[in-house]
């Protein structure tokens, strides 16, 4: 029997609380135990709950009650979120955590609090909801050395841009159905701003590079910039618009780069068609080639079910602890996206026929009163001495 | 440090000495210990090989040798392997294992002595290729009750199913083509036949439903039957064809079924869009929802590299085994492919008009001399119960 304790009674805390419960057999035939939930954390007491004789207000009582050896943490942000795992892990209790804020930031320190403790920290539902993609990247490609990945890591904004697309709409219009049907937050700065993203896009580049990549230096632009014009020429020019975290090594052994940007896919490939909520995450590495994973990247139970299968695997190794880990950043190591060239799609007000003498047999995309070019190879700076007048720039994928 | 041998130098055994040598440095970090290859067991010497002073002719030697704690089988089949993977784990050594064939044959009574022996017997490579698959479906989707899994597990007719659905080949041009390029083997029957897909299918049945499904079992129809008229129809009906293993629940609490057959896949799926040779694995469970996993299936590295991370596995769980596992077959617990309903695509030398009066509102796609439709769900034998004659007859992927 393992006792856990779930910390934050909102959406996520209360879909893990109910995949315990409605999956309860399955869960102790894997875990090989039977997996009770002993307390959940919450400020208020929801007596309406099926689970409201767990509820409790301090955390103390988990803290220092040494049945409870798994601590899900279901609150969110650095906040009470960060006090509370730091403490949990302290007292010797395995932790997993769908907090993707709180890893990509904090990710460093407490694993190596884990390690010193014994003690396991999980999160693979901070990237990519249900989707398998934390424990694929360290066990399933172990063998790899990651060259490079790169995915959709918002449903939110992939909404917003597949309604763009698909239905014509403007950014504000789609951003309202969104608000509308649920998928984006009264205050969708996180999401639309490129936020989320940048946060997964860190925990990701931390575990296939090993060495830690703070949020703060991805460069990380959102797709309020992106029109029904550039959704479009791009469409005229082949291609897709999806909202990308992208992290890959650049060319020296160890340098690496990051950044979060609206990109241009080419329109036949799998992550073009990744549609709607839905996450797609790309992983190339030196052995394996290219995958794919694909699935909810948000929603209730597809991150109860990823929380859930932490809590199963932090159970299975209760002697034998697994450490993720990654090192410290190295100085000089991260390369910053304004000094990585890549192809452009850009967007200008200058007439078709300046635009073709500067860029010699480029493919043309036109409207009344503006056109599109995909530029050669270069970085952003370059763009500007184009000298052509930019409506949009929004690099492709290659 | 761990000592491996691997069985077999042939394409997937040479991948995995070439890949432990290129990724020494990550493996060993990711394994927290020196992974030495110390013998490779092959019939012939290959004295050009940078390896050779490794390759040995006899068993005995690895049997024997304590040193060697993990023995990677790269033979193929139920002759020799399977003779070398029992004595191994009896002998006390991990396995890990590309065999597609031994484990879907074997797997039940292979897993149970590496239980007894308290040993590792992990197979990431038998299905999808480089694709984590067996991983994340034992660990990262634990949580959850699979409903249903279904892909396209063999590269070689996704190769030629393409071919004719791109290049509008037939599917005896297709096939020559994939065996000029390596893709397909001078005698393709295993991949054509569907045999290939139904060995992993049953692999992947054994997993997500916890009893074993012997792939004798298993109804199993290759491409053989289609058509360049079925892929013209189909298309013009809004679908692809693929060929497909499926593995289900069907209604009732403990039954499944499985089989292998071509199916219309509808065109705007991303299953649907998985070309060429690559393969892609949709799961369905009743908390995560819909995820899919797609890479390449086969090929020397990416086999590689699914055989390697099952070693650094191994390794890491030296003393603390993880144990996969089914049940024995459940007596009638397998429903045969015949009892399962389904819509049909069904391509018939009938004149449309008959059709349209006996399948009311059902979407006719012409040629000159025959026509096809997407019939309601029913089962194969009430097909012949509509009194059209049946050119083709294919599963609708719903």
């Amino acid at each position: 029997m393992v006792k856990v304790a779930i910390l934050g009674f909102g959406v996520v805390g209360s879909g893990v609380a109910e995949l315990l419960r409605k999956n309860s057999e399955k869960i102790a035939a894997t875990a090989r135990c039977e997996v009770e939930l002993k307390y959940i954390l919450d400020v208020k007491n929801s007596p309406e709950s099926e689970f409201s004789e767990k509820i409790i207000q301090d955390f103390e009582t988990i803290e220092k009650d040494e049945e409870v050896t798994i601590v899900a943490e279901c609150i969110g942000g650095k906040g009470a979120a960060l006090d509370y795992v730091r403490r949990a892990l302290l007292a010797g209790k395995s932790v997993v955590t769908s907090n993707k804020e709180l890893i990509a930031s904090c990710g460093l320190e407490l694993l190596q609090i884990a390690k010193q403790q014994r003690v396991s920290l999980l999160f693979e539902a901070s990237v990519g909801g249900g989707i398998p993609i934390i424990r694929p990247l360290s066990q399933c490609l172990a063998s790899n050395r990651i060259e490079e990945i790169y995915g959709i890591l918002n449903g939110t904004t992939n909404y917003i841009l597949t309604q763009m697309i698909q239905c014509e709409k403007s950014f504000e219009e789609a951003l309202k159905e969104a608000q509308r049907l649920g998928y984006a937050e009264a205050d969708p700065t996180a999401d639309v701003e490129g936020i989320d993203a940048c946060r997964k896009i860190s925990i990701l580049a931390d575990l296939c590079f090993g060495k830690n990549v703070p949020p703060e230096k991805v460069e990380t632009e959102g797709i309020k910039n992106v029109t029904a014009q550039d959704v479009t020429l791009a469409q005229d020019l082949g291609y897709g618009i999806k909202l990308l975290g992208r992290a890959f090594r650049t060319n020296a052994e160890s340098e690496i780069s990051a950044y979060v940007a609206p990109h241009l896919v080419a329109a036949n490939t799998l992550l073009a068609n990744v549609s709607d909520v839905m996450n797609g995450i790309v992983v190339r590495g030196n052995a394996v080639g290219q995958c794919l994973f694909y699935g909810p990247g948000a929603g209730q139970m597809p991150t109860a079910s990823a929380v859930v299968a932490d809590i199963i695997d932090a159970a299975l190794h209760a002697d034998d602890k697994k450490y993720i880990n990654w090192e410290a950043e190295a100085p000089g190591c991260f390369i910053p996206g304004a000094e990585v060239e890549s192809r452009w799609f850009l967007r200008t007000s200058a007439l078709p026929e300046k635009v073709a003498a500067i860029l010699e047999n480029a493919k043309i995309s036109k409207l009344t009163d503006q056109c599109a070019v995909i530029t050669p190879a270069m970085k952003r700076e370059e763009l500007l001495n184009l000298n052509l007048p930019i409506l949009s720039a929004f690099r492709v994928l290659e």
